[in-house]
C-alpha cells in the first residue's frame, strides 16, 4: 500500500489536477493545444511556493549566489557559441501510413529497449525489419531517421535574420558574466543562479506535465577555480539537490542517481550526474549536475571577442572559471510534488479520503477558515475578522459551505494543512478549533494564541 | 531640488543601472540585442520583491481573487477570438533615404505633436510635406504608413499553421474562465490573477525598459454581476492601484489619471483609466484599469462553441459577467522604483551621495552585515555567524571589503536600509552597530534583541 502510493498513474494525477484547479490543460475550450497545460488556481500557489523554496535555498541564504533574471530572445550568436544552432536537434521518424511523427530514438527504446540516440543510421535500419510495428496504425513503413531543431524560431523587428526563443536559461547567464563580476564583488567560488522559461520543440509531448515544449527551468552557474579540487563540491551540490526534492516531498526510495557514462559525456564535461523520480510511467530525469569545464565561457570569448575572465586578486591570478552547472525542471518538480502528495487513505467505516500531503512550504492553502454555521451572521463576521487577520501572514481560504466535514474533505483534497472553525464557543470563550490535516485530530485553541500557534506550525 | 530628483535623465538610470547591477543591456558582449535588457542580481531581487508585494496585495490577502499561470503559447484561435489577429498592429513608416524604420505615429506626434494613431492615410499625408524630416539623415522621403502586426510569430510541431507569442497574459485568463468556475467554488464578484511574460514586436523599442519588446504583465479580471452598480469597484480599483504605485515609492505629484476619451474607447468598454507616471521623457503609461463589458467572455464563448456563463444558485440566475481589467506593467513597476528611489544628496563638506531610496519592501538587500576589521579572524566569524542566522529570513550581503565608510556607501548605492556592523563590542559585550539608511544614525543594540529589531523595522 505505502509503496504503490508513489506509482500513482498519471492519467489518474492529470485529470485530478483538473478536476481540483492544480492543472488545466491549456486552451480546452478551443479543444486543447499539442499537450500544454496551464497551472490553475492551486497549482499557481505551488509554483510560487516552489520557487521562492529554491530562491531562498540557493540564493537569498547563501553568500555565494546571486540571482539575475534575463530575457527568452537573445542575441542568435549566443546559440551558435554554445552549439545549440547547429547541434540542439532531435531525431524524427514519420510512420508512412499513418503519418503519425515519432522521436526516433523514443520509438526504438520502446520497440527494442535499445538506447539508439544519436546514431540516426543504425536507427533507420532497426527500423526497416518489419516487426517494428507502428505504435499508432500497427504498420511497418517508416521514413529515414532524420535531424530536426528543437529550437522554436521567430522573427524581431530591428534584428535581420532568424531569432530563437532560448531552449535553456543558463545562456544568458554565461553572457551577463562579465557585467556581473564588473558590477558586483563576487569572489570565485560564486554561483549565478535564474529561474525562468525555456522552449523546447519537442517531437512528442507526453506523460502529462513531464515533456511539454515551454516549461521554465530553475538554473546555476556555479563558477570554480580550475585548480582546486572540484569533486567535494560536485558531492556537496548533489546532497543540496536531493535535499530539495525531499522537501518536495520525494522519498529516498523514490530518488536515484543516474550518472551518465563516460563515452557519453561531452568532451569538455568531467562529470554528469542527473537526479531521477520514480514516476508511474518510469524513471525520468528530474534535475541534473554537470561540470561543463570553461567550454561555455571560453566558447563565448571567442564568438564576442571579450575577454571572459576572473581576476584573483590576492594571489594576482587571472583564469577562466570552470562551472558546475546543478539545474531544475519546475514544472517536474511541480509533478514531483502532486505525485509525492497524492494519497488515498481508508478510513473507518471503509470511506476513502484522498488527501494532498503536501509538505507544508509546498500545501497552496496553508489554513481554511470556517465559519460553524452560515445563517448566523455573529460567527460569519468574526470567521471573516480571523481569515482577514491570517490572510496578511499565510495563504488562506474562507468557506462556509455545505457541513464542517465536508469542508474538511474538500481542503483535504488540496493538502491544507490546517482547518480553523470559529464556532459558539469562540464568541463565548474566545476558543477556535484548529484541525490537522494528516492527523485529523481536533486541538482547541485561545484565539490570542492563534498567530503563535501558526508561527511555530508553519 | 526635490522636485529635480524625479525628473533625473533615462541615460543616468540605465547607467547608473548597469554599473550597479539593477539592470544591464541583455547580449551586451555580442554588441547588444535590440534594446532588450536582463535584470542583473539586485534588479532581479527587486523584481521578484514587486511580485511578491504583487500577489500578497491582490491575491493572497483577498478572498475574492484567486492565481493562476498559464502558457505564452496559445491556441492561436483565442486571439482570432480576441481581434488580436487581424487588429493588433502598429503604424510603420520607413525613411527611404537611410531605411531607418519609425512607427509612424509616434513620428508625427513628435514632428507635429498631433496624435494621429490609428489614421494611416492621414499621417501619409502629413509625411509628404517636405518640412517632414527624418530625425536620423534630416531627409523628407517617406514610405506610405501602413500596418505590420505586432505579434511574434512561430511554429510549433504537432500544430499545423501559425502560432503566436501572447501579446498579453489576459487571453489565458479567459480560456480557463470554465475550468476555473468549475473548479473552484467563486463567487461573483471575483478576481483572476495572472503574472506572466508577453511579447510585442515594437517597430522602435526605446526610453531604457520603458519600451520593450518582451515585457511582463501583472493582469487581473474582475468578474462582476452586469446587473450591478460597477463605478464604486472600479474606483475601489483606482485607489488601490495608486496605492500600489504609492508603495513602489511614487510620490502623488509624479502620479496622473489619464481617462481615454469615450470617441477612442473600444464599443464594449464603459470607461478606460490609465496611471501614468512622471518619467523624465514624460509622463508614460504604467497600468490601465478597463472595464471591458462581456466582450471577451461573449467573443470566446462564440468561438468556441463552449458556454462561458457564471450560475448565481442562490438567485438561480445565469449570466455572462462583466469583467474589469487592472493590469500593470511588471518592468515599468520597476522603472518607476528606480526612478523613484535615485536620490543624490550633497553632504556636508561638499560630498555627494548617491542613495536608492527604496521602500524596504523593494529593497533588493534589506540588511548588509560587515566585520568592522577583516583581518581579525574573531570579527569575521562572528559577523558569519550573524550573517547565516539574518539571511535565513531576510535577502543579505557581507561585505569586508575597505573601510566602513566605504562599505556604507556602497549599500547606500544599491538602497539597502541597514548595514549591520560587528566589531570588538560584539565579542565583549554583546552589541553591534546598526546604520540606517536614510538617516545615516548609526544605534549600538544587543544582539539577543537584533530578531526583533528587524522585525519591527522590516
Amino acid at each position: 500500500m505505502e509503496n504503490e502510493k508513489k506509482q500513482v498513474p498519471m492519467e489518474i494525477i492529470s485529470a485530478y489536477s483538473k478536476r481540483k484547479g492544480f492543472i488545466y490543460p491549456s486552451s480546452e475550450i478551443y479543444g486543447g493545444f499539442a499537450n500544454s497545460y496551464s497551472y490553475g488556481p492551486y497549482g499557481a500557489e505551488i509554483k510560487n511556493n516552489i520557487k521562492n523554496m529554491w530562491w531562498k535555498m540557493f540564493v537569498s541564504s547563501r553568500p555565494d549566489i546571486v540571482g539575475m533574471d534575463g530575457p527568452i530572445l537573445l542575441h542568435p550568436k549566443l546559440w551558435e557559441a554554445s552549439g545549440h544552432t547547429s547541434g540542439f536537434n532531435d531525431a524524427l521518424v514519420d510512420c508512412k501510413e499513418c503519418k503519425k511523427r515519432f522521436r526516433a530514438d523514443h520509438l526504438v527504446m520502446d520497440l527494442t529497449g535499445k538506447d539508439m540516440e544519436g546514431d540516426l543510421e543504425g536507427m533507420t535500419k532497426v527500423l526497416q525489419d518489419p516487426k517494428m510495428k507502428c505504435p499508432e496504425c500497427k504498420k511497418s513503413n517508416w521514413t529515414e531517421a532524420r535531424h530536426i531543431s528543437m529550437m522554436f524560431k521567430t522573427e524581431m523587428n530591428a534584428y535581420e535574420g532568424p531569432v530563437y526563443l532560448r531552449p535553456e536559461t543558463a545562456g544568458a547567464i554565461f553572457m551577463d558574466f562579465k557585467n556581473i563580476t564588473d558590477s558586483l564583488r563576487v569572489k570565485v567560488p560564486f554561483g549565478v543562479a535564474q529561474i525562468g522559461k525555456a522552449f523546447r520543440n519537442e517531437i512528442v509531448a507526453r506523460n502529462f506535465t513531464f515533456r511539454i515544449r515551454e516549461f521554465e527551468q530553475m538554473e546555476i552557474e556555479y563558477f570554480i577555480d580550475p585548480e582546486i579540487d572540484w569533486e567535494p563540491l560536485f558531492e556537496d551540490w548533489l546532497s543540496k539537490q536531493k535535499e530539495f526534492y525531499n522537501r518536495l516531498g520525494a522519498d529516498d526510495r523514490d530518488l536515484r542517481q543516474y550518472e551518465h557514462p563516460k563515452e557519453k559525456l561531452s568532451h569538455y564535461s568531467k562529470k554528469t550526474i542527473d537526479f531521477e523520480y520514480n514516476f508511474s510511467f518510469g524513471w525520468g530525469e528530474v534535475s541534473g549536475l554537470a561540470h561543463r569545464g570553461n567550454f561555455d565561457l571560453t566558447q563565448h570569448s571567442e564568438y564576442s571577442n571579450e575577454k571572459l575572465e576572473y581576476f584573483d586578486a590576492p594571489n594576482n591570478r587571472r583564469y577562466v572559471p570552470h562551472v558546475l552547472e546543478p539545474t531544475f525542471g519546475l514544472d517536474r518538480a511541480i509533478l514531483v510534488s502532486l505525485v509525492a502528495a497524492y494519497t488515498e487513505e481508508e478510513l473507518e467505516g471503509g470511506e476513502t479520503r484522498v488527501v494532498m500531503k503536501f509538505p507544508k512550504e509546498i500545501a497552496p492553502v496553508k489554513i481554511a477558515v470556517f465559519p460553524l454555521l452560515k445563517n448566523k451572521p455573529d460567527l460569519v463576521e468574526k470567521a471573516k475578522e480571523v481569515f482577514t487577520n491570517l490572510s496578511q501572514k499565510y495563504t488562506c481560504e474562507f468557506d462556509d459551505n455545505g457541513n464542517v466535514g465536508k469542508r474538511y474533505r474538500r481542503q483535504d483534497e488540496i493538502g491544507t494543512p490546517y482547518c480553523l472553525t470559529v464556532d459558539f464557543d469562540t464568541l463565548e470563550k474566545g476558543t477556535v478549533t484548529v484541525r490537522d490535516r494528516d492527523t485529523m485530530k481536533q486541538e482547541t485553541i485561545k484565539l490570542e494564541e492563534m498567530d503563535k500557534y501558526f508561527e511555530e506550525n508553519l
